[in-house]
């Protein structure tokens, strides 16, 4: 196995730069063979990864930006405009072949137009998808789109059903990946035209279809890849979302002046820590964008180092296994 | 202020007919005003409202049907055959005015289809919403639909928001409720074609619109009102129930061999109290169909007594209040 270039937005996300350098730098320690480029502002990045040993150090070079892209631009607009911006720049470095992969915590509709417009999609995909590997009882469930495609016609939900089983086979490593739509009820007659077409194209299609799963189906694993429109996928993972912090928030609300819950908690430390580490979802690191030539990922906004790390592992694995051949193998030709 | 009647559909949900009749004789002994029709075999309901005081089941009758309609049956086709069932019947008392209201546990296809086909659309309304009441960290939100129509036109989420608005406000007391659409985003340039219309059309009527909200923004209740499709709101309440159903399953299995862990709960029983009694989903009750001639409420399939109490006792606060004729007065002729 030879290097692995992957380059990073380092601009982009609420803690930029430090926290994608520091990832960044994490990860040149743990994986030898990782070689890493910092798109942004020299300066700040240079000064970022001054401290570093020079072992690691070496493995990472700089690529000056002189723009970045806001969290609230319009994204194509963006993309096509800012051509030294430090998301466009990455993107170049992977449609030139500088690069295999790139990730960014910025704006997510850049990242996906970057993938589009500068990356370009693979042949057979009309549409591409982000997908997210979701911690759930059961096993970790792949959903997709969560947020690329926002209303999708059937052929795009197809293509998403049967990326969603290369990914959750080849980069997970699921024998069989069960393989379902996301649905108001799991009888044939649920669903809406457009959900019903691509159950049909689903069912001639040689994987292993279920047919429809329900909201709670996912929070159950009942599926290993659960497929959706971007419109449907994103409110979903930003609810989740929410219901987590929230949670967190009323928790510590109640817990507020009852110094015996307090007590209580300290008891419970062990079963805290242990559930942090099932479901701590940096660890699942970024949101691969599917049906592009190129390994482009997505970290959340708000990553910290270790979430940036998650990232690089993420997309170290998808092209160590080849994922972007993958796809093309089984949809592109 | 007259007496109150509301037929049940006592043969509806997984605990008919026990929990449903049970939930009607607590209902009737705390509401002197209410008189209740239970629709079902008459033989079993009788045996389960037998042991009542006879202050109370002197103000219950019993209808026979010889019918149920199923949780998986066609609805429409249910609805339109099954003359004799037990929704159907109940339904049908609403259309002639001897029942101002309904409440069934069972199939909410089959609810839905009642709604429509047997007590009929108010004037102005294409199509009916379900609307819930969710406990959020701020204050309860009422999302609609939840699953009375799957995929709809600009339109009808304009009149569902409408709606909502005068629930929120009339049935809720919520003094200006804040109404969003549902969205992948918050900005204008976010949403489908159909979101972004119905965007358009709110923004010129007279009402607190708030533009969208995302899916977090249900969980930090910061809209009072929040309008979707009813696929979308069905995959995000079950998603969420999911979630919550998930949580405490993986909390008992971690807590499973952990002596300290369930010393800890102990302490912190106070606070698991208040907490239930915050979000409780029992005492919200059921979910009205809106823009039908009738107070049409489910409950959940799961309910049990209480639930069953709670539903009735939001059915009579919104018949007391007039809901019908307030939603037909914003929204009719």
């Amino acid at each position: 196995m030879g290097k692995i270039t992957i380059v990073l937005d380092a601009m982009g996300g609420d803690n930029a730069p430090h926290e994608i350098c520091k990832g960044a730098l994490d990860a040149c320690g743990t994986y030898e063979d990782l070689e890493l480029v910092l798109a942004g502002d020299e300066e700040k990045v240079r000064a970022c990864i001054e401290p570093a040993a020079s072992g690691v150090r070496n493995r990472i070079s700089v690529v000056h930006a002189s723009e970045t892209i806001a969290m609230d631009e319009q994204p194509a607009n963006a993309v096509r405009r800012k051509r030294n911006s430090s998301l466009r720049l990455a993107m170049e470095m992977v449609r030139s072949g500088e690069a295999q992969g790139c990730i960014s915590a910025g704006n997510t509709g850049a990242i996906v137009a970057g993938g589009v417009l500068v990356v370009g999609r693979l042949k057979g995909i009309d549409r591409p998808a982000l997908g997210v590997t979701l911690p759930t009882i059961e096993r970790p469930t792949f959903l997709l789109d969560v947020g690329a495609t926002v209303r999708c016609r059937a052929e795009s939900l197809y293509q998403f059903a049967r990326m969603g089983n290369v990914y959750s086979k080849k980069i997970m490593g699921i024998g069989q990946p069960a393989v379902a739509l996301l649905a108001n009820g799991t009888e044939e007659i649920k669903g809406d035209e457009t959900v019903a077409e691509a159950r049909e194209l689903l069912s001639e299609a040689s994987l292993n279809f279920k047919g429809y799963v329900e909201g709670d189906d996912i929070v159950w694993g009942r599926a290993d890849v659960v497929v959706c429109d971007g419109f449907m996928g994103n409110v979903i993972l930003k609810f989740g979302e929410g219901l987590m912090y929230g949670a967190r928030s009323i928790i510590r609300e109640e817990m507020g002046n009852r110094l015996l819950s307090k007590v209580g908690v300290l008891f419970m430390i062990p079963m805290i820590k242990s559930l942090w580490a099932r479901f701590n979802y940096e660890k699942y690191g970024g949101t691969p964008l599917l049906g592009v030539r190129g390994a482009i990922f997505k970290a959340h906004g708000r990553s910290k180092a270790p979430a940036i790390f998650g990232a690089l592992s993420t997309a170290r694995n998808f092209i160590i296994k080849g994922g972007v051949d993958q796809i093309r193998e089984e949809l592109g030709e």
